[in-house]
């Protein structure tokens, strides 16, 4: 099978117009297929606060009503969307930028929780690679926002690792597939003090242990999971890696093997 | 050739969505390959507002300054092309929604003027088609926000309007391209007080002494000479109608001959 590279990007190199090209610049060295799936950092909760949109987070996600979900979509799929790809296409990229509604690539549900009323989240139902995989053979570089839609008109709020994570699994089928989750950090630290500390490998049982151990931070527990979810759905690789590295294979790669 | 129709639509009805959804239910109903141009009503304008940023027009066109192409990209680009998406689909359609830096379908060049900066507004200089053939041979809707790039990474604001006549013009070459305007009226009226004076057909002759008498108003002048510019250029037929009409061929066409 052919390779497949999907790298997931968020945070600071988001917002930060020179640090976004530096990245992008080093994500067209990728050799092969490759796929980009953007957060939004906060330039999403900014955009709101100027318009003077509350952001009420609950157990680390928003709840998004009407007023943020457009704050949502214009951000994402908007503004970083086509930064991305139009910085892309000045390296050479084949780039287009893609929301879940577009060619009905994702499809969600509304999310229903016993308590909490997130609002417009959307929990995924289905990934539709047909289209993803014509263009792929076509040699363009999906770049892919974190909106998805319910089939009825009605545009919802995902999780970017959570969609780069399904797509992955769903892609494996006709790929082998290397995902990789971009942070400003080189891998997860043995040491989050010393930045020289990223673990060449992270076994699921060490994870655990890191976790009861308070080494590894609550914001990063949700992304690790994805990772290993993913890994045991038959992706290849899954590496944590940070910005700089994404074309030199470093990183912290995820295994369910207890490696000494 | 096969036949395409490539759909502008503007004003009012982007801005209201029980309208648009009226709007692109009958734009589903025209058959066979279709592309839908959007503009971005006054919503950009509004948000520009809420945001503090200042509008500033200069012979009908709006300076473009960094604040307002961010403005214009979250709005047209983000909210607006992903609404319409996201609706199409819930009536059948296999939507998918871009801007020119998308596949590199518009690159356009920053306008160069004597006297006025307009900023970031970019006039085009290249459609490229292959890409959006290859997905109208899918099946695929094409959903085009007014958003251009320079291929170099900086995207531009591009007049919708002539978007979708240069597209009219270059995909002439593939397809019979119908080209329909839309806008509230039924038509060009030949007497501006009076909805039910909608002309069948309007000569390039007629046009401007309709102009010379102020029968047509400032608004429209530049609207219909992008459309007898397209029709001039190979297009089969240019048809002012409105939003209700679109499926059913009715409204004023435009003809370079004089019809009694």
């Amino acid at each position: 099978m052919n390779r497949l590279t999907i790298v997931k990007v968020g945070g600071k190199v988001i917002e930060n117009p020179d640090l976004l090209k530096n990245f992008l610049f080093e994500f067209t060295k990728i050799s092969g297929n490759k796929i980009l799936v953007h957060g939004g950092g906060t330039s999403a909760t900014e955009l709101a606060n100027k318009l003077g949109i509350p952001t009420k987070m609950v157990q680390g996600r928003r709840i998004t009503d009407e007023a943020s979900l457009n704050v949502i979509v214009m951000v994402y799929a908007g503004l970083i969307n086509k930064r991305i790809v139009s910085f892309l296409h000045s390296f050479g990229s084949n780039a287009a930028g893609f929301t879940g509604a577009d060619f009905d690539l994702i499809r969600s549900r509304i999310r229903k929780h016993p308590e909490i009323d997130f609002g417009y989240v959307g929990d995924i139902e289905n990934v539709n690679t047909d289209e993803l995989r014509l263009l792929l053979e076509e040699g363009v570089v999906p770049v892919i926002a974190p909106v998805t839609h319910d089939g009825k008109g009605q545009l919802l709020n995902t999780n970017a690792d959570t969609i780069a994570s399904e797509m992955a699994k769903e892609l494996s089928n006709h790929f082998t597939v290397y995902l990789l989750y971009c942070f400003e950090k080189k891998g997860v630290l043995a040491d989050p003090e010393d930045n020289e500390s990223a673990l060449s490998h992270l076994s699921f049982n060490q994870f655990q242990s890191m976790v009861n151990d308070g080494i590894i931070s609550s914001g990063m527990i949700p992304k690790l999971e994805n990772g290993f979810n993913a890994k045991k759905n038959g992706i290849a690789e899954v590496i944590i890696t940070n910005t700089g590295n994404i074309s030199t294979g470093k990183g912290t790669r995820l295994t369910f093997e207890d490696i000494q």
